[in-house]
């Protein structure tokens, strides 16, 4: 379950309330795409910014509306009984797993966050998925913290952050992530731009924004790449690169937010406040971008 | 108002709960000792961890125990909307001013940040506190961005982090950000150990972490400095020095916390989890240096 392309959907927002009719097509459209898993509440879902009922209610949806898909739900919170909270919503709305950022505002030192991930396997009843996302949650995994967590009795997975580009360093790195995790937690490649790298490099699964929006472009990559066909995964991300350009200016989140809002699958400025969502000049290079892509021949 | 000591208390827990009996003995001591204000809910007092109920809990008994010590309270949270309810809830409880940290999950931009701050001086019936805090809150203010910050109807004041230690750079940098800001908005400095330099310098007030949980030590050095008496404020501060080392190694807040514990103001694990707080080799040395500088001969 936790290998192939895991989408990302967007939480939107209207008048600052979640539109769950937006959020349930977001879930269908992934569903009919046939992504392997979809992951909501992730960073892109905006799960950081929602109250927990808010929370409750989109792991019900997402499950509600995901067909035979198996639904992921991110758990993360500052507070490790916020945390757990979360945790009980996400198995009484049926969630396959849970993904947990460990969130910081004091800085976290390695003992805090192995011990948020312990006592959150102690209790959970579902796998849970490591989500190691420094650019946020201004926690920096060490090889040998994965090590650590990794040993836990629960953990299926690890979602790592990017890759570097030449395909040897980049196995050279699964490899020794590899080395310390049990062989049954699968790694998962996340930051967009590496993904086929990664994919071909030895990870297992995708943990992909993209794909929350725009699934099939993903899938594309993610078949070729775990079919052994590396090149034509690399041309296949190539052929995107406008986009990871945009992706690295603006952040991937305002990124798929503008094209979401650009195709209608979401109403306009939807994520939530403070966070303004680019501006119309930024718009319109993504529009372009989308355009000369042809991203919006999408089913 | 916006001068002299501020005094930052923990919101000490205990079975993952506030302990609002210790909470209120905090603020007791901090009215006792004669600080010129207390800022409830600041990082110190763990604003971000606790729930929209224990904030506005906290907030009413910090004003209820303060006496004629005016109480500013923290209002940050990811979202703005999160942000408005804390700050109604501030204002009922009879806040005299409100401080808010650009909290974030996701990078925010300038525009983002002078988005909320427009937004939460538009809504506030109280003077707004702008709290520049960049080691949790990972947003980096710009003395640009204090000067559009600074401009909003509504600013009383701004907390920056530390100074250089040399005076006449402390007294450029001060100097700098006073050249963007409106005369009446106050410059208050945190990051303890360059307070007596920074209010030598010309910063009218000091945010202070220690204060909160000493404010005796804390009140020399404020008291020398802003009566123009730079050298023995200087001195007072040096004479802390082991102290000032052990922030910098684990941090403000868990060295406090640890005194805190030690001298039984605030009850064992006082921290929200995943905050671990230090362990028993680490709170030996706290214990050392609290005995070695007397500063167990409180009041």
């Amino acid at each position: 379950m936790f290998t192939g392309l895991s989408a990302f959907p967007l939480t939107p927002l209207a008048n600052d309330a979640v539109d769950e009719s937006a959020f349930a097509g977001l879930i269908r459209r992934l569903a009919a795409a046939q992504v392997d898993s979809i992951t909501a509440l992730g960073s892109t879902g905006s799960y950081a910014y929602l109250s927990t009922e808010e929370r409750r209610r989109v792991a019900h949806l997402a499950v509600e509306h995901a067909g035979d898909v198996p639904v992921f739900v991110g758990i993360g919170a500052l507070r490790t009984s916020q945390v757990l909270t979360h945790l009980e919503h996400a198995q009484q709305a049926g969630a396959a797993a849970v993904l947990l950022a460990p969130m910081s505002y004091q800085p976290l030192t390695d003992d805090d966050v192995v011990g948020l991930f312990d006592t959150v396997t102690a209790h959970s009843s579902v796998p849970v998925i490591v989500y190691d996302n420094p650019g946020t949650t201004h926690v920096t995994f060490s090889t040998e913290l994965y090590g650590r967590i990794g040993q836990l009795t629960g953990i299926a997975s690890l979602k790592i952050p990017g890759v570097p580009a030449d395909p040897q360093q980049a196995r050279a790195r699964v490899r020794e992530i590899r080395a310390v995790v049990p062989a049954h937690v699968s790694i998962g490649i996340s930051g967009d731009a590496t993904a086929a790298a990664g994919l071909s490099a030895g990870c297992d699964a995708w943990y992909s924004v993209l794909a929350g929006t725009l699934p099939d472009p993903a899938l594309r990559i993610a078949r070729a790449a775990l079919a052994g066909r590396a090149e034509e995964a690399v041309a296949a991300s190539d052929r995107l690169a406008p986009l990871w350009e945009l992706f690295g200016e603006f952040g991937s989140l305002r990124v798929v937010a503008a094209v979401a809002e650009q195709l209608d699958l979401v109403p306009r400025a939807c994520l939530p406040l403070p966070l303004q969502g680019l501006d119309e000049g930024q718009r319109d290079r993504v529009a372009r971008v989308v355009d000369d892509l042809g991203l919006d021949d999408q089913p």
